[in-house]
């Protein structure tokens, strides 16, 4: 399968990109707005997993194109870039392509950091509602440190969680997640409970800042 | 140490009250509007503990009078009764003595359970504003499942997480917890960040819902 993580440049589109062309038989791609930042990220990617012996790449090109060519589209972009960049790349789209929203929104006091729920509901309704007929949209990925997801020497051991409106699509975003080495995908039923899971990402930075010895964290359901 | 368990004849005062007995060396009391309810129930926990083989008892006794006689008073009641039942308890506290609040508000739909923000920003920070002067709150043992924490069979091997203003109530409550076998207690700041930890409730139940085998679900940072 096709992957595109657009704003694959990002550290937590870094993070899947190493990983999924790591663990997985899915041949991806990372979009950014200008084609050469994804093309010479690309580069940087590819070098570093040949640099571990992998026979493993990820193509670059511009956000358009590279949702063009792919059935599975993340959308590794900040949370108020997640509506725009849907109906950048709306066209592009086929029937059955499936959209995944990893971002969540975040706000920031002296206490630490908070969920900032949309207007809409949550991100991953915002990725929905701009969303052409016939193409789905499943919200993972959310609950991911960044930092320890692109370190491929660091081992995972961690649960994500998936929902969505379309159970085909969220099979096809499971089997995706749980491609990856050390990572578990749970259901979290319908798009409606997206925003406690959104809000697993302030709280995991929180926990991280307040523990001594906790970084980089995830989180284990059992 | 004296702990009251204010609802403790009810699903979460039931599993804190045995564990805390059967773990921890401190005099377990439980809360109840009718006296007679928690001498009832008291006497059933204990009885759960002697057929145990714990040298182990706890205690009943009206919510005011338990409260009285204790250092850390938990406030296992329902989100909409908090602040009724600080106030209805404000006299019997001592300066220096700590609520803790386990409490979460929750809304459900065809989708499953949603947290449901209390306008004052959390059940915590409501507890916290009907709390006397001298008198810190404390919130802990959310994203604890009943079932599990009541049954004594059962490893728990789960986190909680301790949210509070005060850093002396913060580490009463932090020791009380992790008093507990199999339960470790990590800080996760001020009661500015309560929001995050209350949701966490809804979303273990919408997990333990959708994955055949999940259930009576905790949560383990790693």
């Amino acid at each position: 399968m096709k992957i595109a993580i657009l704003g694959g440049t990002g550290d937590i589109g870094e993070g899947l990109a190493l990983r999924l062309a790591a663990d997985t038989p899915h041949r991806v791609s990372i979009g950014s707005r200008e084609a050469e930042n994804a093309e010479n990220k690309a580069e940087e990617y590819t070098t570093e997993l040949e640099s571990r012996g992998l026979d493993a790449s990820v193509e670059g090109a511009e956000n358009a194109t590279a949702a063009a060519a792919a059935t599975v589209v993340v959308l590794a972009v900040p949370p108020y870039h997640v509506g725009d960049t849907v109906e950048a790349i709306a066209d592009e789209l086929d029937d059955g392509d499936v959209l995944v929203s990893p971002a969540t929104g975040m706000k920031r006091d002296d206490e630490g950091f908070h969920y900032h729920k949309p207007g809409a509901g949550s991100v991953t309704r915002i990725a929905a509602d701009a969303a052409p007929d016939g193409v789905d949209v499943v919200g993972a990925f959310h609950n991911l440190a960044a930092d320890r997801l692109a370190n491929l020497d660091a081992d995972l051991g961690i649960d994500t969680l998936v929902i969505g409106d379309d159970e085909d699509a969220k099979r096809t975003v499971t089997d995706i997640a749980e491609g990856i080495e050390g990572l578990r995908a749970l259901d979290a039923g319908g798009i409606a409970n997206a925003p406690e899971i959104e809000a697993l990402t302030p709280l995991l930075i929180n926990v991280a800042q307040h523990n001594d010895g906790l970084h980089d964290l995830g989180i284990q359901f059992t």
